[in-house]
């Protein structure tokens, strides 16, 4: 065992710890294991009440013991046969931890480490490590001035006018997609107890919601759309002719979360969800599911998020409605992927009580996937909420409720592609697309006629007004990750062009306004 | 006094009581007055316990009793010497009400009535009465699909799909005229109570507020927005080569109110904001109030709002900062309120405590005036924040808060240019612009091209899809006040051209497609 000086790890303690380990790997000791009755194991770790308490709670007489030279642990086993084989490893990183993850218990440390079978393979895996970090949403939200949080409003974020556009952009291209299919609301965010108990939502997820109270009733700030969906569906009475009805918010919500796990866009209190509610018949399901299928592939793919996983989530153990009628549903879903083409995996038995889903997961282009879509089937709160159409034979029958999500949270989307893109936002979303710079004031009046000849043609454009060379300018530009520079000099003044400059260097030299105009509002289309 | 049947009066009664008032009227009784001691006015009040009480309050030794023929009533007079002369009247309605306002009093009923000189005068304030009802924003919202309430969410809009294209078009509309001299920004509705109590919100308003719980720290539901784009400017340094910055947002807010005052879009519990906080130096109050009126006058006139009402208010008894500060922005406000040109009234000693303001009156088409707009000096919260900015002698100072709202809440003024429009919204931001209707089936695929191609042309337009009469149909348009109708017959087949039909019956024929969009998209415009 050993015996700590009485100070915490730090991280420059990893680098000691590593050589000592390359040290004792080089001794190649082999890995010896034996069963030892458990009175023996008791006495070797007598000083050492964790192990003590691990071997009680161990079944069986004896429990296994590992040698390595003159180390030994408790271990069930399962090791190389000698240590000399570990070779490209790194230590990276320290964290505090409980003992049993219990918070009231003895707080220890943990450090982690990676292992690989070759060179290669460890510094590719490092190299994704430094990237990740590097291009961490929360850093570049900084370093873009795009959004910032406040201890006074835990997980709420505070869009600066940069991030507000690209927010907007979201949503902005969404509409675009939905077209006149989709009817957008808005609903309100406060609303009355009693219809959270209605959802449901109270009994299964009051832990993270936010309760108020006035005039003596109680009411919840909402945590989910579908509730104020459902209201206005009921409004006025729906035949079968309206359905499919697609009702689409993006409705701003707030769930509570332990300060201990917000992160960044990724974890909040407050999102906006691209909600849509799709009320219709149990025979629509399959035609809806593949709309909104191809919705989303659609959507993703502008992101170049090509590569989706698909999952179709079916009936568990415990479930509402007829065996009959989920096996209808379940089917309907599974024809919509089969249409779409694209492989899906079954996860038999893993959808909700209230009918099967389909995940969609993508990739980002540092390899992690993240859940983002949802097609989720809802028989349960059409009849919770006694919701009703009137068919062609004028009987009264229960609607179908489709949940859509193809975002997800917007925020979370946004700081996915923030990763993804490492900072470098596609034209058609990045807050500033252009930025006007020049060699002296000489060019001045000019450059104030390229800028507003930008504007007026509905681009995002800045100038650089500082005094700075135009080495630095192009940095600044370049740091800010602005798509492109237009670099102004007498030339460009003489000859009544402009010369395009990429964040790669790359020049385009000539170009008169008018092209440019047409190139830029070419990248800048949906 | 009279004895009344053991019910209420009932909207039916008026019509009885109104033929007695002119029967009466007609026998011209002389109005006669005198003072008498108060136990002969209690003598004759001794079983009217109401009476009494006016009485024991009524100061001095003698009371007024006016007479006219055998009714006679408690008065201090000033009156018309015969009843002969009220001529052209007309009782309105009925109304509860409480004996001295008080709730756990006694209930009574007011039977409210007007009068006027003229028989004109008369009929043109029953037309506007009745115009006043017709067209009320309330039945109108429902009328045209635009949004709705529910009990369970008292005071907070749902806003229909047609509604939030509305809604939208006022932000979009506003962002627009701002154009890039604006940062707009989003931050959070969910706040910590402790900044509440430094904004001095907590203190002088948290009647008004929803409070919220969570890790037992209490948060409020925003009320303003200041507080956040104040701790938005904190997030860094700032220089005054940065002044005036320009911090605009549409923010979401939550205001407590008695159920009994709600009134559709025009009192509400939540409601958008177009916030506008300028930081800026004493010297630029002038140019950034003129900016502001400038762009308020802008937007109203768009909506015909051109006669506007300006009001400065100035240093009340009770304020802070110093005498010579005030003045000085005092002045400025003055000084842009000049240059601006329009008349203004001065309103001495109504500013806040903390800055002088202007507020800007609309009036609509039916002559109401509506108080929107508001540009408020404010030097309290930057000390209280203590925010800062660095002046070219590197000396910290601190700057001046502008406040300025146009639209004040998005949703009142909704209400209002409903109203205002008695429902007829103009082209740019109706709704649904367009709907094209056919004769026959023969015209559909015409008619689902023209539909494309206006749908392309990036306009909001509809298909009547039923297979009613074209009577029927342009009928239906009408009642849903679409500004514009195509009609297709299978003239318009042949020709490949189009009729458009205007809310007033006028109707243009042979129009092509392009000639028609070119003319949609000029309404269109800004």
């Amino acid at each position: 065992m050993i015996f700590l000086p009485v100070r915490n790890f730090k991280e420059e303690d990893l680098a000691v710890i590593e050589a000592r380990m390359h040290e004792l790997a080089k001794k190649d000791y082999k890995i010896v294991g034996r069963q030892v009755p458990k009175d023996e194991a008791r006495q070797l770790y007598k000083d050492n009440p964790f192990k003590l308490e691990i071997i009680d709670q161990i079944e069986g007489e004896t429990v296994g013991i590992y040698r390595q030279g003159d180390f030994f642990d408790l271990c069930r086993g399962g090791h190389l046969d000698s240590i000399g084989k570990i070779k490209h490893f790194k230590l990276t990183g320290i964290s505090g931890s409980y003992w049993r993850a219990d918070r009231e218990g003895t707080a220890l440390q943990r450090i982690t480490g990676v292992c690989f079978a070759t060179k290669e393979e460890l510094a590719a895996y490092l190299k994704h490590l430094e990237d990740v970090q590097t291009y961490d949403h929360r850093r570049l939200g900084k370093q873009l001035d795009l959004f910032s949080f406040n201890e006074l409003s835990p997980g709420m974020p505070f869009f600066h006018h940069k991030g507000l556009i690209v927010y907007n952009k979201l949503i902005d291209y969404l509409r675009h997609l939905r077209g006149s299919d989709y009817q957008e609301i808005k609903t309100p965010q406060v609303v009355n107890e009693s219809l959270w108990r209605t959802s449901g939502h109270y009994d299964n997820y009051k832990d993270h919601m936010y309760f108020t109270s006035v005039e003596d009733t109680s009411f919840c700030i909402k945590p989910m759309n579908c509730p104020g969906s459902i209201l206005h569906y009921k409004e006025k009475p729906h035949s079968y002719r309206e359905l499919p009805w697609r009702l689409a918010e993006f409705g701003f919500m707030h769930r509570f979360e332990l300060s201990g796990v917000l992160h960044g866009l990724m974890r909040v209190r407050a999102f906006t969800m691209d909600d849509c509610h799709i009320y219709c018949t149990v025979e629509q399901i399959e035609q809806e599911v593949f709309r909104s299928l191809e919705l989303a592939q659609k959507l993703y793919s502008k992101f170049g998020f090509n590569d989706i996983k698909l999952a179709l989530s079916t009936r568990p153990a415990k479930y509402i409605g007829s065996e009959e009628v989920w096996d209808v549903a379940t089917n309907a879903l599974k024809q919509a992927l089969e249409k779409n083409g694209k492989p899906f995996v079954i996860q038999e038995g893993e959808g909700a009580f209230y009918g099967p889903k389909i995940e969609i997961k993508i990739q980002d282009a540092m390899g992690r996937e993240w859940q983002c879509g949802t097609v989720q089937v809802d028989f349960f709160m059409p009849k919770n909420f006694e919701l009703e159409y009137v068919d062609s034979d004028q009987s009264r029958k229960t609607p179908v409720i489709l949940h859509v999500a193809i975002y997800g949270s917007l925020e979370r989307f946004f700081g996915i592609i923030l990763e993804h893109f490492k900072g470098h936002l596609p034209f058609w979303l990045a807050p500033v697309q252009i930025r006007v710079m020049t060699i002296t004031e000489q060019q001045d009046a000019y450059a104030a006629e390229v800028l507003q000849g930008l504007r007026d043609a509905g681009l995002r454009v800045e100038r650089d007004l500082s005094s700075d060379q135009i080495s630095a300018q192009i940095r600044r530009a370049q740091v800010e990750k602005i798509p492109w520079m237009v670099v102004i000099g007498q030339k460009e003044v003489d000859a009544k062009t402009l010369t395009l400059r990429h964040p790669d260097g790359k020049q385009e030299f000539g170009l008169t306004l008018e092209a440019f105009v047409a190139r830029a509002q070419e990248l800048n289309k949906y």
